[in-house]
């Protein structure tokens, strides 16, 4: 089979369709139309089998993946997705592989109503890459550089529950509470990007990015971006009843929640003015949000507390991925 | 070097730098506005060594054919290019390699006028894709659909260099001629990409693509979107000085021009109403343009003739390139 049938059949016509796709996939090139006022938002991101996912993972999952880190991305800006491109490099074309990865990529946009627009084959070690792009007001727009001392640091969800699930998968984190391991595992294989929490902070967040590198890794860009530095109380990062029950050791959770990375939760900074206002908009749409710490003026020093004491981390050599 | 350090060390201050860029590089995903009564044309392609550039390729050229063969597509679609970004997964981060590549990168959207707005960079076997986005009204969108009977067709630049001169990179063509090999090599080594065809182009050809794939593939993609047919004159075909004195039989020159592919001229469809106003507006730019054939009606035929007699190509098995 070649490049265009494989496109054709697979994925041509399993998109959600959307009224500002002029021209989707099929031509030299896809066509779009961005609404008025509004400014464009595009992130890309590439999956590599061995580095961002295990070789024994599902087709399905690894679209899952793919397409929420980039949904992520977008959220973590306060936009709206509406368009994917999809370059997909594959060691053969495998009908069973490409039929789970294209039910996966229909049933997501469907979800997230947005649409595939254009994309590449071509033959090669499994990789995956795509570009998201969305939709956000100008003067909405969630950057990492708005902090300042003093601004209230919160998170979406909880945190570590992709990490302890990976070694769960690598056979470093072993336990009994088998409904514990599956939680844990699906959180690190389908991340939840948090897209509404991304349009609900527009206006109100001072500073936004999502927790893929790490917790102490992603807060730092925001420190660094802004100039200022942070204070983390361990003690109150938000840990899943599964993380607590998996790994027994309290200490040990808050180094997934920490460190791990991952979790493609919302890490966002609120100045106290909007603090009351940012809890009950998030609450109204049933978002979790913890407060977790607080910007200071110590630019570029991060401390950690526990229970108001200077902390060090169970496993403090883990401090986020590193490529190269 | 991890690679947040990478990325700004070679990428974040090497690119030309657009008023319509609110954030690049840095941050979760970049800003950009797209202009009024504007359509936004998006279009990705990967690059994977030892598929689309040989394991010795130069990371200069590797860069020229990343982003060539991606604004190529825009130009297909009449468009304007604006933005790129960059997925890079490279075996280790080697340091002379990201400064040549990072170089040509810096050069060519200076050259193109487009600016590099974001990616990612992961390691592993080295690839390339690239997302490029632009603009184009809506209402001079060129596609591959709207050719008719009896249009004319069209190709700009010479045909086949590109590929003989990968055919001369791999040892399968020989000859003396030393500079014509240079010239060929050339052609496929740093493809020009039609971005100022493809505007001139608005509104005057019926279709257009680009010339990637092979002439006689490219053609019948527009043949098939289009429910026509074609006639194409072999004899016409535009051949280099170079290509006629290196491969010294005029039907193997031929043989590449219809069939090899990886030129990245523009192959368009001319209303009869629309030929003079075409040419004209073409030579006004020094664009060089050739009459290469005819649509017809009989839908899906393909008809080669040779001084108006029917042909056989010279290499036919050589039909364009499948990756599957």
């Amino acid at each position: 089979m070649n490049e265009f049938s494989l496109i054709n059949k697979y994925f041509a016509e399993s998109s959600f369709v959307r009224k500002d796709v002029i021209i989707g996939i099929g031509d030299d090139a896809a066509i779009t139309q961005v609404p008025q006022n509004q400014s464009l938002a595009t992130t890309t991101d590439t999956l590599l089998k061995g580095v961002h996912f295990l070789a024994n993972t599902s087709p399905q999952d690894i679209a899952h993946k793919a397409i929420a880190v980039n949904l992520s991305d977008l959220a973590a800006m306060g936009a709206e997705p509406s368009w994917l491109s999809l370059s997909l490099t594959m060691p053969d074309a495998d009908e069973v592989w490409l039929q789970g990865f294209s039910e996966k990529v229909a049933e997501l946009t469907e979800y997230f109503s947005v649409q595939l627009i254009g994309g590449d084959t071509v033959k090669g070690p499994l990789s995956i890459t795509i570009t998201a792009q969305g939709f956000v007001p100008q003067d909405s727009v969630l950057t990492r550089d708005g902090a300042k001392n003093g601004d209230w640091i919160f998170v979406t969800g909880t945190l570590g529950d992709a990490g302890a699930g990976l070694d769960i998968l690598r056979n470093k984190l072993t336990g009994d509470d088998a409904s514990a391991s599956d939680y844990l595992v699906a959180r690190h294989r389908r991340p939840t990007p948090r897209v509404l929490a991304g349009t609900v902070l527009r206006r109100l967040a001072s500073a936004c990015i999502d927790v893929s590198d790490g917790l102490l890794q992603d807060v730092m860009h925001i420190a660094k971006a802004s100039g200022t530095g942070v204070i983390l109380h361990v003690d109150r990062l938000p840990i899943s009843d599964a993380l607590r029950s998996y790994v027994k050791d309290l200490h040990q959770a808050f180094g997934y929640a920490a460190s791990a990375g991952d979790d493609y939760e919302l890490l966002f900074t609120v100045p106290e003015e909007h603090r009351n206002t940012v809890q009950t908009a998030l609450d109204s749409y049933s978002i979790m949000h913890t407060c977790i710490g607080q910007m200071t003026g110590a630019i570029g020093k991060l401390d950690l507390k526990l229970n108001e004491k200077p902390y060090t981390l169970y496993d403090c050599e883990r401090v986020g991925y590193s490529h190269f």
